[in-house]
């Protein structure tokens, strides 16, 4: 597939009419492409449990994060409502001793890592399975598809693609350059490499060195700026070989800047509202990572349960990988 | 044990004294009982998916949960920064016809299904592993044992002890009495009646049937008010199996009202600040529970991964059981 | 002017044609009755200011408040980012021995003691000065009429009008009964009581007695539930009179239960998107008002300025009356 | 007075025994330098009232704050609860045509034009008045100088001094330069060329022209970097004239950087905890200023009242100026 730059609007109701979901699940479906992930799935993910030992993939969720501000998303607030200073100083009120610390949280559930939501993301209005949109996600949240309906679903075989050390460079560190396109080819060749398969039900994790560089060198622009990540015409590939969800270690999980002259996450307008894909971002992969690249094993047991906020489009989550 | 019912300081003394888990695990430790959940155990755990077929054991968040405001406890405020209405009317400048909606969360830690950190409670000023609980927690968060450092572990073997099917009235749900003390008899009964086995690493959810009826009669008190729970005197059966963590289907872990005349919430005060036992509360059992008398089986994989919000003395979660 | 309480929609179009201010200040007016408020009103204002005595006319803004979660409205959290506490254990890594204490909010701006902005409320799908609701009033807030634009203005001349103890039952407390509906010919009957006129450009302050019921004898049901209030039939009094703004003390200023059959505050929708005028609830007038009682002088200088919070459809409000 | 800069502990305790105020109004006193705010001063101040126009000195409060992270201070996060959009589309259900629109706020008391409460800075671990910092602002909140004291009192003559116009160089705009340290003897000139006294009772407003350049070219790091302000040696001057309160239009009032080698906003920690003294900042004198200039009236009618959050530090108030 080859992208005339000057044509978003062309390129999108392509891809959106060649790789629609929409109805495949009937017209109640509140699940997108995790309807792919059934049990057979989930037992052929946990006979990959070898070692047992895990691995969390999540950012740790405090000021310190990657956003400032963009569309009023903050970093997460964390405050204290009682705290040991407090007991040791005998403030609380408690009996026989017992002291007691509580805590409170204030942030966008986009602001760390995350699921996004089938309510997230709308193509001419329209939201998964050809719904309008204004119908779905209104002022009280995402009415049909909150994110609170995968809860119990979003377990089962996990396959790494670390895109960065299998295509990257091999001088230095295994890290994408930002703006770099990862396509469909890559993605084939990156699983050769590693000696994996992908398919249907999988829900594959894509590499690209980005958060590495963020931690070592600032966030910069990080969220929201330039950063490697999948190409429009990975379009083809996501539908085709029927995974259930696919996560990035970037901010918006495909290439930035975008590959139109002119356009806004381009590749979420089709995966998200036409094709019901789950989609993950601002992964931390480095660990699981270096393990795979250790053992030369890139498959494994993941468990990503977004948390079930109702109406949500989206779910901070702490995905635990286990191989 | 036998308990005085006046004597709620030389009890929480003399458990303290005698299951602390001070130093088991170093002087370091961040981990408490979750230490005991070891790779081998993930590997049991894992291989108990048979089926494949998944449940979560979360509420989901939003405003009709538990709370009515006690120590500052709201529940979950879950407000849109876009939504689909906008979208449709074309009111956020995107291009190509891509819009979007994305939203916020405001929520005490302790709102809903959840996990107490190590942080959370103290004996006499005294944090796990022995600390200054004013050295632990500060306005800042926990600076030690924050629930980050559990974000990688919390996944392997999980056991449901329904003691409200097996010790309940026959007559009826399948619920036990406000004010019900679970004693280590009924545990111990539970498993056997249920053919299970619990010990050393295992993640032990027990189910009084509080929630359901909560669910079916209102709220009401639920959130600190009359629960059953586990007896005080459970302490030594919860440091001589050596289980990795417990939770229930209740606010407060314990019974309601507790044991002594005046107390609150004793057994907080021995097992988490003294023996290191990572507890959950507010679990939704129900489901699961259901398949477990369906088919017998009360051993499963489990995944409840909390967020690692840096210095959180407890985190929400989604825990999910695969069976 | 006599009800039909069977035809809201009837006498909701009637109204709000006879006393619509559409297009009075010109198209682009974002002010509505605050334009009555000119500078000869407030120097007529500030020559009250007689004997130098000020008087706070807000409830506190804590849990212990009104709100019970209605259409996610809560009461105010109010949390530490830093504390004494900290401070005097030395947690806080500051010289010199400077210490410090840090807080944050979260709350509804119609949580308590505030001002309705003009964005509050739509009459089928038009806003203030016959604009539409969708053009006005997005997720990011009011684009037009937000109350930033007031910031200045809410400084002029008082007038209490306090028809619990002019109008209410000899017997008792100085309090009117709920579902007392206030008349115009209640208002005009308690400023001749007083002695005091009403008229262009004031700020008028009804007393009602009911959040001082509140305060001896609980919330109970008082956000949102019956209450003393204005009438519907006040409309033309309120457009007659050529007021700049008028508050309450209680949750919704008009009577409830409202005086059709199937209604929602029928009033709000004739004077805010209609008339153009500011609203103020919860209210607290009772120290005021004893102090009017006592010196026979109900007119006073008036500042109850919102915080201007870009494109808010409210602001909380410390009213503060000077005679 | 000349400073030591190698010596802050030796100036500061030297100047915290020099301008205590401590034990002045009473131990139970929770004003503070607003005790001299009397009703003469009030009545002094409202014949102030000339012309009737009026002045608000906020700066809005959204994401274009001047907020960074520092100590988790963000800017205010504004979300909607209902929206005209929503209403427009009848996603409410409300009767007779009637829609509204809500939101909600989530803010550090700090982080725009607020006054510092008299519990938000302490000394050697004493707050106010000479109590032990760790009983007065715990988790819970300012359990005894919490803002909401001072809800009804804040209104009197207000005094501005442009410093920038009277001091600063003549060439371009009215504006100090960063590091500038205001000396008693500028404060003093001031007034001298503005033709108006400062005394017993005043609320005293510094314009340095830092927030218009902030506002011209960005708010760079206005938020706690280097800024004009007061000198620690105004501190004599603060306590002498017993002026009630002061503001002004910089992030932390006193000079940036600090006037000592190694130090921390050395002139909070005499004047809040010692004297007790109403401190402001992040005010926008702008508008008046530019009044006053033309028409050469430095005093005014200002009321200034926080919002009685209850235990509050600090609140973000919208200062309103009549002349």
């Amino acid at each position: 597939m080859s992208l005339d730059r000057h044509d978003p609007e062309g390129a999108i109701a392509e891809a959106a009419k060649a790789y629609s979901n929409w109805g495949r699940w009937g017209e109640d479906d509140v699940l997108g492409t995790l309807n792919f992930l059934d049990e057979a799935k989930r037992r052929e993910g946990a006979a990959l449990v070898r070692r047992g030992v895990s691995f969390s993939l999540s950012q740790r969720f405090d000021m310190n994060g990657p956003q400032k501000g963009w569309r009023r998303r903050t970093n997460p607030v964390h405050t204290m409502l009682d705290t040991g200073t407090d007991a040791a100083l005998g403030n609380q009120g408690f009996p026989h001793g017992i002291g007691g610390a509580d805590d409170v949280i204030a942030m966008p559930l986009q602001c760390s890592t995350q699921w996004d939501g089938l309510g997230h993301i709308f193509d001419h209005g329209k939201a998964w399975n050809g719904r309008d949109a204004e119908k779905v996600v209104t002022s009280a949240g995402d009415l049909v598809t909150g994110i609170e309906h995968m809860a119990p679903y979003v377990a089962g075989r996990g396959v790494l693609l670390d895109v960065a050390r299998a295509i990257g460079d091999d001088d230095g560190e295994p890290e994408l350059p930002d703006g770099f396109a990862i396509t469909a080819e890559h993605l084939t060749a990156t699983a050769e490499a590693h000696g994996v398969s992908v398919g249907r039900g999988d829900i594959v994790l894509v590499r690209t060195g980005r958060l590495a560089r963020a931690r070592r060198d600032g966030w910069g622009d990080y969220a929201g700026g330039d950063a490697p990540g999948l190409s429009f015409t990975t379009a083809g590939w996501l539908h085709r070989t029927e995974i259930a969800a696919i996560a990035t270690d970037t901010w918006g999980f495909e290439v930035r800047p975008n590959e139109f002259d002119h356009a806004f996450q381009p590749l979420h307008q089709i995966v998200i509202p036409n094709m019901g894909l789950l989609i993950g971002e601002m992964w931390d992969l480095d660990a699981l990572a270096a393990d795979c690249a250790d053992d030369g094993v890139y498959e494994f047991w993941l468990t990503a349960a977004p948390l079930p906020i109702t109406g949500a489009v989206g779910s901070p989550v702490n995905p635990v990988a286990v191989k």
